[in-house]
């Protein structure tokens, strides 16, 4: 147990924490940046690269980090579960076809650059695909934001985009999950890889069973005289999902915790449980999941040499989804400019990228080297993004509307 | 750092937690009895006591208990910040002479009774001190309840007994600081408790004065592009508060996060900042701290001997309040029945208890067998109001609309 002087210098670094995280977000879209640049550079800055925050001793104890990785990975867990909230599987459907192309190609292509860049650098073979299952996740908030200053969001490209980053995110996962359960049962002949396969079907088969038979739960626990009980009844399921996707289903904790979200929103409490649950994890959580992306990222142990490996794996990450998506949409019968406006949409990484790339480096998969580059790839990426964009669409009237309507958008916010 | 498997287990702990705390409450209340009797009890059962949930390794390793004992930490602050937001001063005006004379009475009579008892028994005077400080706090959140189902809270007796229990919770923290500071300071002389009383007078002046100076912050993180600016710029605060309550001015944390509280109200942002934070601290963090409790509380720590010890510290702190409280709103100028309601309401200790035992256990100035007992005191507290309060309160017309009302109000809520 924490002792007293622990508790109470605990406070004090999460009040840092989202100090700096907000402050720097702010900072950032004083800049004309993204919010998460400045958010994880935070990160960085307090991170073993510079200041070192989690080793002033006597000032931070052994505990006190811990604390500080398990609420991030619980914001990780909520984040997701939010995403899976806000997954329209209508409008996937409608936008069907390309959107499904278009998120195929724009994992495959990427993965393979990725995987073809990091061979090349002498990086073993596991280390080499988990780096290109990082460059597979598409984070399209920031491309949301910038389609708002242009109003083309409703435009046929905007609702695509939405529509292809959600099929990437799921084949994203599906990918994470195979190749993590996989690598972690030691294995790697085609027998292993049918009984992994078999048993992470097992678990959707079963969650999705389980989830229709406590639907009628949620709304008893909504009913029921204690404090929060919907909540409640929803973190449990979330956290519960999110546990036995990995322990028992092979599956990564965060695609149980997407999978309890489409559950949620489909059961009919979308609305009430984000309304409830969006304001904490924006506030608290998140900001600490991406100092704490900063805080294991360490710069010092990459070398000048690196510098070649970054640029061509930043180059992989951007050409990897403008070719894939691109072709994916163009084949899928967009127009050649439509189809590379999907391909740039798709370029900025975000958090689902940093929660991939947490995720090896605590499996042990990915490497410490290998996961300060990633977090090198997701801060040029989302830089690059919307300067991109804006060369690629036609340019709107501006309005004074749209600029107001941009500034008070959840700039965070990942779908 | 704490690695995945571990990062992985705290998930299921969580959800464990959460689910036990909720459940029992559920349960309590379907028999009839309040919320956070059951809540306190599932801790209890999963703590040392009986199931020693903390200790099963290997699934729980060394960061994960303190991950919980932090999120219960991070619990209490939000739950004063929260008292401190519903802490209405005008109807404290309004109250005033009665609940200022029950309030302070409430305070002496527990405090002399307990440190006699514990002194009688042979605990030292620091520890019977804190014993006695302990006895100090109401949680009028089970009086509210019963006095709904008996249609008297807008009674005389109801809204005095509220602003009572405000006044009660101020000085209990006063006293508590005051005697925290003192102890740990390691002093006892005049002259020490002259110099504690200056930091602390220096603490709050300069904590108000500074609130006032970032009033407007506020309004200003509130219109913040980043995504809820409002929230987070006051959990900053929150945080930063407690922590230099303690580390700067001596305080107790929960004074500062109770302060913080009060300013925020009056900046005006009672409401928004409340319909953010409070589903997620009642849906999570609360329940985590009341099992938290239960986990700390070793009844194995108790003899056979411990049994008159615990039952002679009930009846000081039953007898305590209903004396102590009565006498001042008798003086007051209550007729003896009211006042006899007065003093029965404020007998049940809830969180306010709960929260100062904690405080002594981690500071070392309670001590294990003393929080045991206060656990006990706390749960015998919570048991007897109820009941106690119909007896003494004229019976009202029972209504199939009260009993909707009593059964959807809030019952963790603290006022």
């Amino acid at each position: 147990m924490p002792d007293h002087h622990e508790i109470l210098n605990f406070l004090l670094l999460l009040a840092l924490i989202v100090a700096a995280a907000k402050g720097a977000g702010w900072l950032s879209l004083r800049l004309g940046q993204p919010a998460v640049l400045g958010e994880l550079l935070a990160g960085v800055v307090l991170g073993p690269s510079l200041l070192d925050l989690l080793h002033l001793s006597p000032f931070v104890g052994e505990g006190m980090a811990a604390g500080v990785f398990l609420l991030a990975n619980v914001g990780v867990v909520l984040l997701m579960f939010i995403a899976g909230l806000e997954t329209d599987l209508e409008q996937m459907r409608r936008v069907g076809r390309v959107a499904v192309a278009a998120g195929v190609a724009g994992v495959v292509v990427p993965l393979l650059l990725g995987l073809a860049v990091a061979l090349l650098f002498g990086f073993g073979v596991q280390k080499s695909a988990f780096m290109g299952i990082v460059l597979t996740a598409t984070s399209v908030s920031i491309t949301v934001q910038t389609l708002i200053e242009l109003r083309q969001l409703d435009s046929k490209e905007g609702t695509t985009l939405l529509g292809a980053a959600v099929v990437d995110d799921v084949i994203a996962l599906v990918v994470l999950s195979v190749f993590v359960a996989v690598s972690l049962a030691g294995g790697s002949g085609l027998a292993d890889v049918g009984v992994v396969l078999m048993r992470m079907a097992a678990f959707f088969i079963g969650a999705i069973l389980l989830g229709r038979l406590f639907r009628p739960s949620l709304s008893r626990a909504k009913r029921a005289p204690v404090s929060e009980g919907l909540l409640a009844a929803t973190l449990i399921a979330v956290l519960a999902y999110a546990w036995s996707a990995e322990a028992l289903g092979g599956v990564a904790a965060i695609t149980g915790a997407y999978l309890a979200g489409v559950l949620v929103a489909r059961a009919g409490y979308r609305q009430e449980v984000e309304h409830r649950l969006k304001a904490f994890t924006y506030a608290l959580l998140v900001p600490i999941f991406f100092v704490s992306v900063g805080l294991q990222a360490n710069a010092r142990t990459l070398a000048a040499q690196d510098i070649p490996l970054a640029l061509l794996i930043i180059l992989a990450a951007v050409a990897g989804k403008v070719v894939g998506c691109g072709a994916g949409a163009r084949l899928a019968g967009f127009t050649g400019p439509e189809a590379l406006r999907i391909g740039v949409g798709m370029i900025s990484r975000g958090e689902v990228g940093l929660i991939i790339a947490a995720i090896g480096l605590q499996t042990g998969l990915l490497g410490e080297r290998g996961f300060a580059i990633m977090v090198i790839m997701v801060l040029a990426t989302t830089v690059i993004t919307p300067p991109l964009l804006r060369a690629v669409f036609p340019a709107a009237p501006p309005s004074e509307e749209a600029a107001i309507e941009a500034a008070f958008a959840d700039p965070d916010d990942p779908h």
